[in-house]
């Protein structure tokens, strides 16, 4: 199977994280993807995923599977022991919706301040992000704002529970842990006080899965050094 | 196990479809939340989901689960037969793939429309949604504009499948319905061209899970009657 990404990028970073996981790194192939130069804004790559972003999982038979979540359930199940998706319908139940948060109130949050409230990821890919939209600064800057309120809603959620569907590592934790990096990347910074989620974040980030994930480290670095 | 809900919107019905589909209806009690009076923005409603959105399951055990993915991922497995989220890795990889897209480009994107370009739910809802954002009607009718695009993809998709996600009915298929439904309450039209989307939904509305779900139907009726 091959992986359209790049490395160093949040919602890459997650499935090169679910791949170490699972121990799928020498399963697949990587093909890397100019996102810089809007590459998958063309008509190229949106024929394999019309929605134009990364990543993009194609199986050996040309299946097409778009969407970390997706991406994710597929990777997880395919030894029969999802340790990161849940066991149980009740674990299920509860990652996929801590799932859904991490994404909607947190890294989803931050790709919109990113991509409509600052210069992104520069001029060949702004023409595709609200062009001609006099008020997009405002809307990311309501976003960044939220993507606040989700950080405080996570250090609530770690003050009771050592991770963030429950007591177990999973998918949830792996996007809240991109969210941050990439809001570190997008220069919104993460109050003080939120000492549950520095600390979580912390012990997430020495996990074998993500510290030995293959692709950079995902660090605010890694954005400037591709050229913005 | 209990649901909180209201008969007749959009969320609540794709529940309201799962449990038919699963027979799972007369297992669950039902609570019915006061959405035009913002009951589900208050603090005892709040605690239980922060989110503050319908539909909301509670376990026995006291477990919460939001998110209506989350919820269907719960119901659907409880008897070791998923029918709706997928049995083997590809076919869950693809229905999470189509459902995502059918919450973002879809169903939640008319969300954004009614609730922050229309009067929507009315005056005591409204004070909870982009309040005193001068730019909110902009940002409902992008929100309106990207899903018409959704529609048409989505129609795209039937002309070489059967159902969203491809073979089978699955949770995909619920989510776009329910889209297409909420599209219909909030004044948003059907393109007359989009004839393997009209198509797929009349016989989806055939299909005894649909027709034969509790609650109301959801039609734009249902809106209009509760007040607006
Ligand atoms: N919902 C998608 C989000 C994917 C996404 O936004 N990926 C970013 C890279 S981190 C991207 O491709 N951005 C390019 C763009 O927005 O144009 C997922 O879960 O995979
Ligand atoms: N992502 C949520 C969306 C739930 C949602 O938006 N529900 C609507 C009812 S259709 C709601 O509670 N709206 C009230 C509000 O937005 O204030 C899900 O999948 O369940």
């Amino acid at each position: 199977m091959k992986i359209y990404d790049r490395p160093g990028f949040p919602n890459p970073a997650r499935i090169r994280i679910v791949l170490a996981a699972k121990g799928l790194d020498h399963a697949v192939q990587f093909e890397s993807v100019d996102l810089i130069g809007a590459e998958h804004k063309g008509a190229a790559f949106l024929a394999k995923n019309p929605s134009g972003v990364l990543p993009l999982l194609e199986l050996d038979d040309g299946t097409l599977i778009a969407e970390s979540t997706a991406i994710t359930e597929y990777l997880d199940n395919l030894d029969g022991n999802p340790i990161l998706t849940g066991k149980t319908p009740k674990e299920k139940g509860l990652i996929h919706m801590m799932q859904r948060r991490a994404e909607s109130e947190l890294l989803d949050a931050v790709g919109i301040y990113f991509h409509h409230a600052t210069p992104g990821l520069g001029e060949a890919l702004q023409q595709f992000k609200s062009p001609g939209w006099a008020h997009r600064k405002e809307w990311g800057e309501r976003e960044r704002d939220k993507a606040i309120r989700g950080m405080h809603y996570f250090d609530d959620v770690l003050r009771s529970q050592p991770f963030i569907a429950g007591e177990n590592f999973s998918m949830a934790d792996i996007t809240v842990f991109a969210g941050l990096a990439f809001a570190d990347a997008a220069g919104i910074p993460i109050d003080e006080e939120l000492t549950a989620l520095r600390q979580w974040r912390v012990k997430v980030s020495e996990l074998p899965a993500v510290k030995q994930r293959s692709g950079q480290n995902f660090e605010a670095d890694d954005l400037r050094r591709m050229g913005f």
